[in-house]
């Protein structure tokens, strides 16, 4: 269905519309707000026509948030000598969606005939700039066919829209509409709309307006309640091409940008340019279509980036959906900040601040739970409150706190980003004193326990000693110890306390094999009936969770994940042991899971395993392998898992040591050459992986 | 607060209106509607004024019921002279709440001053009729203390009532409230008024008329939207007593009953006189209040019984709260039917007959968890449908399916009713099957696990092979095996399975203190500071549940009870073993919990504990211990625990074997005499306990 072109995805053909897979994909953002690719024109709904803004919650009920669908700003409703187009009578005889990557303008060529034959040729370009994070723009090109007619084109920024809450629980569907936007005054005149509406409890103020120009015809006021728009009436004469265009800013006190949507274009274009010099990855392959989707991957990713504001960080889906009601989860800390590390550290420094930041909330989560220091939360939206109210998730995955240590150190380890430091300090110490009140001391035994939590592998039960778990939470104590050497406000007996839990903490292994054993249950689950499993369709669609948590299968990457993480923990034996225990029972029903598996076959010199999970992970979205991009959004943390097969699993870059940077190609099969920029220690450097051979050198130059 | 007289509980003083813990003492029900004793007069808001009906759930959400609020059957609002009393400018000096819980009649004596000092006596009785379901009747009599002056009385309907669903989890509060009352249609005329009105989706209609009467004065049409009512004008004259009567009915095609309130409510109080012929336990004891508490409870019991319908069962409050959405737990099967099986085999055989009607319900309750047979569910409304949606509860207290056959086979043990054995045995078959789906097998170890289940203690978390849940799922297999060999359908092939999971089920014991263990998890919890005990309060509204499964402490009886429930399968030694490592880290945070305590410390002898949890479970509601019967209404299991603990406990009541029925009593100390009447396997006894001796002889005379 996608085409891959050159820096360019395409698909062809209009569907009636219902919540469709390129909706997701033609997502725009700017990190700042990003608009699905909905329009009225085609009947999208007013929960269907989407448009999110980083940090944009809003409660809907004590303590509880959704991410608040805002006005569309990218409303238009068309008709020609009274048919309108994709509604009425006739059809479309071309109908093409491109989005370029390198600049992020979405295009729509389409010919509508309607039911008298006239023929009209209608295009449809928008993006959100990268250059300033209030704007956006639209524009409609009309051109009769075959007839001389006339258009009425109504562009409106429309606040009649509704949010679509989606429980936590993937298994339970609600339908039960939202109205988020409260108390809207629009006005229209002079050529410009404005609409300034509320959020439900008054906690967004969001002020959008626009300003209409076109290159032929007259404009009137069209509002509607809620709906401050222009109404153009415009002459059409055949073969002549009548432009129309909508220059809108969101929350800009000036209001919508001078210049016109080409100029508006082109700067936008430069700061996507600017993003590429850093975040390129070229791949020379035999299947031209990786390249693009490796591209398509890097550049979701990089539209999720908050546009340089430490007080907010990265949607599961990023502004490409709010499904788990737009919150943030232990994707950013692992999955996603890697990307930004080698490729953007300024964004990976914001990210970083922003667990910095939601320290005091950490602490108020742990709080919560009677349990000292800080807890961080395992869904997040204002602040880092706990948003994730069901009991085996929201009270077991513990590891989040775990994995934000483990992320803030590998900030500091990798962009040697000293001025973070003694925040850091503070947050590692703090997580410690969590840990510390967190593992369970068995007096009889002489041994701590972690009991009640759940791994990365979701398809577990809340179960005893996750391996996964307990390992990070050793790795932050040590972290912990070793702020505290430089002089973090930590008292003996803590130390202590902590040295002593690194020591006696329950691991489960089975010498035999050689194996670590995921969790206390492990051992004691049913063999699964891989019969269960047909095609991708997870299997939590088909069997209950109580069910699935007494088989002996996995969701996605548990321990394969953390010897990725911590591989100086594991022998190679040991890595070895993991992936033969684990892999094959592994139902990569997670979109988090195979990136990871092919970083880890690539590791493991697997080059077949390593390219089949690279595919599955890169093609995630674009060929809709879940069967819920169009429902969900983008999955932002499979992007970054890309990311990471292809740099640290393919390339095997390693930089994060004391050491100088190096790689460790393990190419794919018909991969000719790779060449990316990455960041490390303050310096930049460009990697190049031919057949012949490997270089790493720094690289200076700069585009200005 | 509470007075206790003869066979009277009554309570003085007059509060501006919360939801109060009179409200629920004095609510009053037949089994077929109830009514808490909260009046629109004193301003009690519309989901204050509950009303409640057997079977009368609707849908909230898809497959989400509640109990609905029904109009206010007991709608009044009068005014004396212009002043309302209990609202406007004055007082009461005096007011008095009486529940005659003999008949059931709640009376309140009030008397009003003004301000400008005019009294008037107003006295309000009301009574739900135990003769006639349908029926229900209010009666208002005034009487001016010093002066001549005018009333003004509206009684009606009113559908203006509101649902206020409380939230599963007991820590949330929900302050939403939801209109489940739609398209009302009513009519006034005649001296009558009558209503009609369906609930949300329709699944019920409430016909509701009343007759309204008086010994003075005129009345006219007074209806308000939704509320059709009468409007009463009476001339009062000093010390002349007018009496107003408002006779109701419930879904009773022939509308309000002829008579009067006084013929009625004779009526009435013979049908509750033939209860209490059965239930009733005499008590001489040097602290009268034993005895009228005691008839509180078994009043309440008597009202919660379902009139005559095998398709409903008791919720956890019974008619006198929503909590809990009006669900039927484990309560009914294990707390609440011994009460019926003793005193009232044919509501006993009601009860069983739901749980036999339910069996398809619970056969999708197994499939929907991808299990075999039938599960039984955590709460029930509507059918047997699982209505428990909080991960930690409805999928791991797995334990109800077998509470359920424990049950089945009491009643026929109990009552040697035959007439049930088919469809018992079908019953025991299918939950036999689903425990042979639920174990898993452990090859390595030769062993069945059942892994993920919570036992009755709340406070532990969701761990593996909870004693309470195998020893009572292998009485299960043992019953359905016995079944089995009378014929019902079990191949050879699940027979050996099931026999296998008695022999090879994993039970933990500690053979050095002959203890069995509550759970996989109990040995390696945290020793519990009972410092966090602060009085009555229950921990979990000081600690979250995540912090309580980590500590090795009790919410209630589990062991406790199930050595009560199957005393044959523990040896003397074993039960002291139980209760000395449990009873002192139980916190009794459940109100299921100090009736079975009582029961236990009864029957090892320790009567200074007896007594203690005894009067703690008799006075739970009365005195408000748990501090929540205002707000969720009366614990109906606690009732029965109270019963069991008297009868099973104090007078050692045994006619569940093959024998006769005998009595090994435990009075406690202060208790002189003890005498009950008692059904079993068709015939009537009535026990006797002095301090001379104790006797049980075969009792034919019943009064007619």
């Amino acid at each position: 269905m996608i085409e891959y072109g050159d820096w360019i995805i395409s698909a062809s053909g209009y569907k009636t519309h219902v919540p469709q897979h390129l909706e997701s994909l033609f997502c725009q953002s700017n990190g700042y707000i990003g608009s699905r690719a909905a329009f009225l024109q085609d009947g999208a709904l007013p929960y269907e026509r989407c448009t999110y803004m980083a940090g944009g919650f809003d409660y809907i009920s004590p303590g509880i948030t959704d991410m608040v669908n805002l006005p569309d700003p990218f409303h238009f409703m068309l008709t020609i000598t009274g048919s309108a187009p994709g509604r009425d009578d006739g059809s479309y005889s071309e109908f093409v969606q491109r989005l370029n990557l390198k600049n992020g303008l979405y295009t729509r060529d389409t010919v509508w005939t309607d039911g008298q034959g006239r023929q009209t040729a209608i295009k449809i370009s928008r993006f959100i700039s990268m250059a300033n994070r209030h704007t956006a723009a639209l524009r409609v090109e009309l051109t009769t066919l075959n007839h001389n007619g006339e258009a009425e084109l109504l562009l409106g920024l429309d606040s009649g829209i509704l949010n679509l809450p989606v429980h936590d629980d993937q298994t339970l569907v609600n339908d039960n509409t939202v109205k988020m936007l409260e108390a809207a005054v629009g006005t229209s005149g002079h050529g410009a709309c404005a609409l300034t509406v509320r959020s439900r409890t008054g906690r967004l103020t969001i002020d959008m307006r626009c300003r209409v120009t076109h290159s032929d015809g007259s404009q009137e006021d069209g509002s509607a309640a809620d709906c401050p728009a222009r109404r153009l009436k415009i002459r059409l004469r055949q073969n002549q091409t009548v432009t129309v265009e909508k220059l809108i800013s969101v929350n800009d006190p000036d209001g919508p940008p001078s210049g016109d949507f080409a100029a508006l274009l082109e700067e936008s274009g430069r700061a996507w340019a600017l993003r590429w010099e850093n975040a390129d990855i070229e791949v020379e392959a035999d299947d031209p279509a990786i390249q693009t989707a490796l591209r398509y991957n890097l550049f979701q990713l990089m539209q999720s980036r908050p546009f340089g504001d430490p007080n907010v960080s990265i949607g599961a889906r990023g502004l490409t959906h709010s499904r788990y009601k737009g919150c943030c989860f232990w994707d950013t800390d692992i999955f996603i900040q890697p990307f930004f590390l080698y490729t953007d550290p300024a964004a990976a420094r914001d990210l970083v601040r922003f667990r910095l930041n939601t320290l005091p909330d950490a602490r108020e989560n742990a709080k919560a739970l009677n349990l000292n220091g800080a807890r961080y939360p395992w869904m997040c939206a204002v602040g880092g409150r706990e948003q994730c109210h069901t009991w085996d998730i929201g009270r077991s995955e513990v590891h989040i706190t775990a994995d934000v240590a483990y992320a803030v150190d590998q900030y500091m380890r990798v962009t040697g980003d000293g001025s973070v430091s003694g925040d850091a300090a503070r947050l590692l110490a703090e997580t410690a004193r969590y840990w510390a009140s967190r593992f369970s001391y068995d007096a009889q035994k002489d041994i701590y326990n972690l009991l009640f939590v759940k791994g990365p592998d979701e398809y577990c039960g809340v179960s005893s000693n996750n391996v996964y778990t307990v390992l990070l939470a050793r790795h932050n104590l040590r972290l912990a110890l070793k702020a505290a050497e430089n002089g973090c406000d930590v008292s003996p007996a803590e130390r202590e306390k902590w040295e002593e839990i690194i020591e006696k903490s329950y691991v489960g292994y089975d010498a035999g094999r050689d194996l670590y054993l995921q969790d206390d249950d492990f051992l004691r689950l049913e063999p699964f009936d891989f019969g269960n499993k047909a095609g991708d369709t997870p299997v939590y669609r088909k069997l209950d969770y109580d069910r699935l948590q007494r088989y002996r299968v996995l969701k996605q990457a548990d321990l394969v994940l953390l010897m990725l993480l911590l591989p100086g923990l594991f022998t190679d034996s040991q890595k070895q042991a993991i992936w033969d225990c684990y892999e094959p029972i592994t139902l990569h029903d997670s979109s988090l899971s195979c990136g990871i598996h092919a970083w880890a076959a690539a590791a493991l010199d697997k080059r077949d395993k390593a390219v089949s999970y690279f595919k599955k992970s890169l093609f995630l979205d674009l060929e809709n392998i879940m069967d819920n991009t169009g429902a969900e959004g983008i999955h932002i943390a499979a992007l970054g898992a890309s990311w990471q097969a292809a740099v640290f699993g393919f390339a095997g870059l390693s930089a994060d040591g004391p050491g100088e940077p190096s790689l460790s190609p393990k190419l794919p099969e018909g991969w000719r050459a790779m060449r990316f920029v990455f960041h490390s220690k303050g310096k930049r450097y460009r990697a190049e992986i031919t057949t012949e051979g490997c270089s790493v050198h720094e690289y200076k130059e700069e585009r200005q």
